[in-house]
């Protein structure tokens, strides 16, 4: 379905939307790739480092001659993106995006786009702590899943290109509705991170770190991402993530009133259980 | 000072006990080293390894010779080895122990001894999830922190015995009171042990794992601990986990306010403060 497209456009070229331009280029994308920044500096170091073929701060000027629009700029800068693509988008035009929230993306492309048909909401699961394109690679999306969100209403030619995308990146795609995404999102990515913020919270309060160790450092490193793009993401994604944190609130009582009684045989089943679905997650990891 | 140490006892012969006898021996200590156990298959697996010198089942047959005696036993057989011992106790015998909780096990001696200052408790910070004699290695606990709580009526020659084994075993030393231990480890360790078994426990209940991958797995990484060992550390260092349990609830209940009222710019200032607080203890770390 690729080949359909002659020229794609990658908004925002850090660490993700230089790794896709790497990417296309290495899986044999025929067509041209524009990169679309909002600091000339970024987006020439992308051009410089063959990450994309043109650079560029105007959006509305390349869009025109584009099949394909993929927005990878952080979730806090998607309602500006997405104001200035309903200047310029056009009927033959899809869209997609690497957002790690879905539904709030969904939202913000059905309020500012004509025709939402065209819009395919993904979430490629990759990425580390570094950033910018000079941390790009061309394989960081290879191997990895891809949640695809497509709605009712999706336009099937959009859906496929937008799949066969990710396909030439190397991914791994799974369909499931944005609401899910972001339920399942919230509890198995957002509330782990607040956990561990939380943790370093509790730390930092009560003092003493002569015993902190391998144990404390795994269970908090999530704590070390990034502020900015972290807090979008909560913010995003905030209703699944409070009703998250209010399960966790429920363990986290049950738990206090088995170990204030003391209740070493019930204590004692809760970590047997946990560990066994832990390690039932971990074989099929494998 | 070990070299006035002509025998010692190592009671439990997994793996802190067996890698002990390891270590002893390639740091030259020049006695004998007598492995106490329940079964007599592990303790002699042990002395087939060279971990120790005799097995025994029998610990008031090999007291008596003895000048020191390690307990390495689960913290859930520590009453029943002291009661052991009280009754095969003398003047000259030296007791300490590797058990992740100290105030019980300063409690149980206490109980049990007739001179509790032949006590020193200890809590060399080494391990991993292997166990038994087979995964023993002798430099097990190198180059890792030993916590050594000694109190204000404690043997001098005690404490120097204590402090010089765990320096033969490459160990750094780091004093303070059994109740301090308790506080920092309830923090440190035991609360992010809890923190992991509640994530998953959430996960468990709410489904929904395609999006599940490293974040998650760090996170709870430690739920995968031997369930019975940290039930016991668990219901013996109760109290100080039950205070950062309700800490932990209170920093949740403050996140989860912040969150309700998408109030961006706390959240932001939260997670700024708890990566700089984490990126400093990585820093000191090093």
């Amino acid at each position: 379905m690729l080949d359909q497209v002659h020229q794609i456009v990658i908004v925002g070229t850090g660490l993700e939307g230089a790794s896709i331009g790497l990417g296309l280029k290495a899986g044999g994308f025929a067509g041209r790739i524009v990169g679309v920044g909002r600091r000339m500096q970024t987006v020439n170091r992308a051009r410089e480092l063959g990450c994309i073929d043109e650079a560029t701060t105007d959006l509305s000027a390349v869009v025109g001659e584009s099949q394909l629009v993929i927005l990878a700029v952080p979730l806090g800068a998607f309602a500006a993106v997405f104001a200035q693509l309903a200047d310029c988008v056009h009927d033959r035009l899809i869209i997609t995006d690497v957002g790690s929230t879905k539904m709030k993306v969904c939202e913000l492309a059905k309020q500012h786009l004509p025709d939402v048909r065209q819009f395919v909401g993904s979430h490629p699961m990759a990425g580390n702590e570094q950033r910018g394109p000079d941390a790009a690679r061309a394989d960081l999306f290879a191997n990895k899943p891809c949640i695809i969100t497509p709605e009712d209403n999706t336009d099937p030619k959009a859906l496929g290109v937008v799949e066969s995308l990710w396909e030439m990146l190397g991914m791994s795609l799974i369909r499931m509705s944005a609401q899910e995404h972001d339920r399942q999102a919230a509890i198995i990515s957002h509330l782990p991170h607040v956990a561990a913020v939380l943790l370093v919270q509790v730390a930092a309060e009560q003092g003493g770190w002569e015993l902190a160790s391998t144990g404390f450092g795994d269970t908090t490193r999530l704590a070390s991402s990034n502020p900015p793009m972290r807090a979008d993401i909560l913010v995003a994604n905030r209703k699944p993530i409070i009703e998250a944190l209010a399960a966790l609130r429920d363990q986290l009582d049950h738990f206090h009133q088995l170990l204030g009684s003391a209740d070493h045989d019930a204590l004692l089943q809760v970590l047997t259980e946990a560990k066994k679905v832990r390690e039932a997650w971990l074989d099929h990891q494998k």
